[in-house]
């Protein structure tokens, strides 16, 4: 077992913390960009209340609204225009994901002369990889992404029709304030996607991880267990706080580095999403959603760690096993794609008005951001062009 | 659930990572004070071997050995003379807790004009707190504390017969360097108290924390499990590398706050063992063998939280609950009992030829570190003097 572990971002988490935060901002700036999303945290009371709460520490701010749920390169060339002509010395992302992936490639990038889509992974010769950061306070409203707590950024362009990533320790947010209040009004379908992204972010490291790491295999089940658990209470019941905790506790595990660290695991069905709502503009959630299962079952039927699989099918959805690992692995996969049908999920690329017609180009363009020295898609075992195409083909 | 959680300490383990402890020493300084225990190091070759790598690196030394096992205060004042006389700017800690607890009152002592037995919580009215301290590496030859990864350190000072401790954010070594093979040669019974000493962090946790933290009590039963798996297995094979690989994996998740954050728990069983080893100067984890099922039986059939006993005994000894929880409870300490025996702990105070004559005494000490508003020992329940009294007389 060989760790690599390294994550210095405070978090703060609890009901009523979005009080503090001018507390935390002050440690850190005197003026801050405020990037977030849609809008809705205008309407629901959430900017009023930070921006009372800066108001009382006497941080000044300047906004950058309008972060697209796929959040764009030309909305991160955006925030770094307003940090640099507004002198801001500090961000404060309010949001999902996205608003709080922008402000990171937006911390870094108003420190970097060149053009912020050469941090972005996508294929190019020389990516710049950025070393230094402005202070990142990171405020989730939404339980999914694992963001908060990370040092991830995901970025589209949607001029080449490309989405992809960057992920650096200089990009690790300051703080993660985290209130789980502040998910209450998620409506229902984004609250059912969140808990898909969450589990999948941890079955990636799972299944894809190396052998001889018990614990934290434990661990992943545990997270995915209580995510499922909590996740169904606030997917029926909104307003269920304790299952909104949880969920979020779950977001925070799921990709903070910490469950799955040793793991050493690749995310061959992220990276595969990833082309898919690069091309299509759909909600990355609903993406894996579709992907997951038809992974899970191409690699069962295809040299996959059978015994991983049992353990998820037998932990995770009590199916007995009769000695066959194959029928016991591939009914928890059906067993979990019920699961995700029930908090609202799509499971099949035609509820998405999607075809077979760019399969092949997907794989192409997966294949073209990573892959291993056989040219292959990273994954347990690496998946070839064909492959990619059969598991969509599969989810059609 | 309210989290506060922050651990900035870089985590680098793995078999044969102490080669690489020059190319992390040279990020942080120039010339190391090298603090170590009994010589143990420089029989086994450890100490050759991070010198190797560290002359390598250009990076020059001081010795500082000769570190107890509890570590005395006139230790920690001959480090920082050492330090000082010698411009030190790194500390390296190669040894157990003992040299690396002693390293971060060093490396915060340096920095500090006062005496660093100000620093050390023993209910004097001025606390020094320390808000910074030198870079430190740590790389432990002993899987037990956990302290190669938090920021916290325990002192004893011999004039006084007192033993206690300091946590604050400024301890937090730079780099964790985690060499398992390390502890290969770790004796039989050092190896068992390890476990033991792991085991008992999480305990104190799992039981004294709040509700509703579903996720962390799993967490913490997962570590105990795989602890006690793999701990008997390095108890009785010490060259087994991959049950020493998971003991000191589990060393590491007990005590750096990851997996019991948001439980915040008392840790009673570690405050009367810190007055018991104070005063009889007996290993850390002996005394702790004997005072957690002791504890365990006193708070099980006095207000003890049932339901996380019953758990307990249940996930970790497959104890069948006939719907007598209190039975169930103590049927699982039973057994755990019968575990910590089976790993060279001793059980009673007897063995250590410690009679009754001090236990009031042991108490009004433990409760003059540290008490809550009724002036009763934190815990849950809390213990008032007649309660640890009688813990200590239901283990002689």
């Amino acid at each position: 077992m060989q760790i690599s572990f390294y994550n210095p971002t405070r978090l703060v988490f609890g009901k009523g913390k979005l009080k503090e935060l001018g507390s935390y901002a002050k440690e850190y700036g005197k003026k801050a960009l405020i990037v977030y999303g849609g809008g809705s945290i205008k309407k629901n009371g959430v900017f009023d209340s930070a921006v009372a709460s800066l108001k009382d520490a006497g941080i000044e701010f300047v906004e950058c609204g309008g972060i697209e749920p796929n959040p764009k390169i030309d909305s991160v060339r955006r925030g770094i225009e307003l940090v640099r002509s507004n002198n801001c010395d500090l961000i404060i992302a309010i949001g999902g994901g996205s608003a709080m992936d922008a402000s990171k490639v937006i911390g870094a990038g108003a420190l970097y002369d060149g053009d912020p889509w050469n941090m972005i992974f996508h294929g190019q010769d020389n990516v710049y990889i950025p070393t230094a950061c402005m202070p990142i306070i990171t405020v989730p409203t939404l339980a999914a992404t694992g963001s908060e707590m990370n040092p991830g950024a995901v970025i589209s362009n949607s001029e080449t029709k490309e989405k992809s990533f960057v992920q650096t320790d200089a990009l690790f947010p300051k703080v993660a304030l985290v209130d789980p209040t502040l998910t209450l009004s998620v409506p229902k379908n984004q609250t059912g996607y969140g808990v898909c992204d969450i589990i999948v972010h941890l079955t990636e490291s799972y299944f894809n991880g190396v052998d001889g790491t018990p614990i934290q295999d434990e661990f992943a089940l545990t997270t995915i267990k209580n995510c499922m658990k909590y996740g169904l209470r606030a997917y029926k019941d909104g307003a269920d706080l304790e299952a909104r905790e949880q969920v979020q506790w779950s977001s925070i595990l799921a990709l903070n580095g910490f469950v799955n660290c040793g793991t050493n695991g690749a995310f061959p069905v992220h990276m595969i999403e990833h082309t898919v709502s690069g091309i299509y503009d759909i909600t990355h959630a609903a993406g894996l959603a579709i992907i997951n299962p038809a992974w899970m079952r191409f690699t069962i039927t295809h040299g996959g760690n059978l015994d991983k699989f049992v353990s998820f099918s037998s932990y995770l959805f009590d199916v007995k096993s009769d000695g066959d690992k194959v029928k016991t692995a591939l009914a928890g996969v059906d067993k979990y794609e019920a699961f995700l049908k029930e908090i609202g999920c799509p499971i099949r690329f035609s509820e998405l008005s999607i075809d077979d017609s760019k399969f092949a180009e997907i794989a192409d363009t997966t294949l073209k951001v990573i892959h291993d020295e056989n040219g292959n898609l990273p994954a347990r075992p690496a998946l070839s062009k064909a492959d990619i195409v059969a598991i969509l083909n599969s989810a059609k």
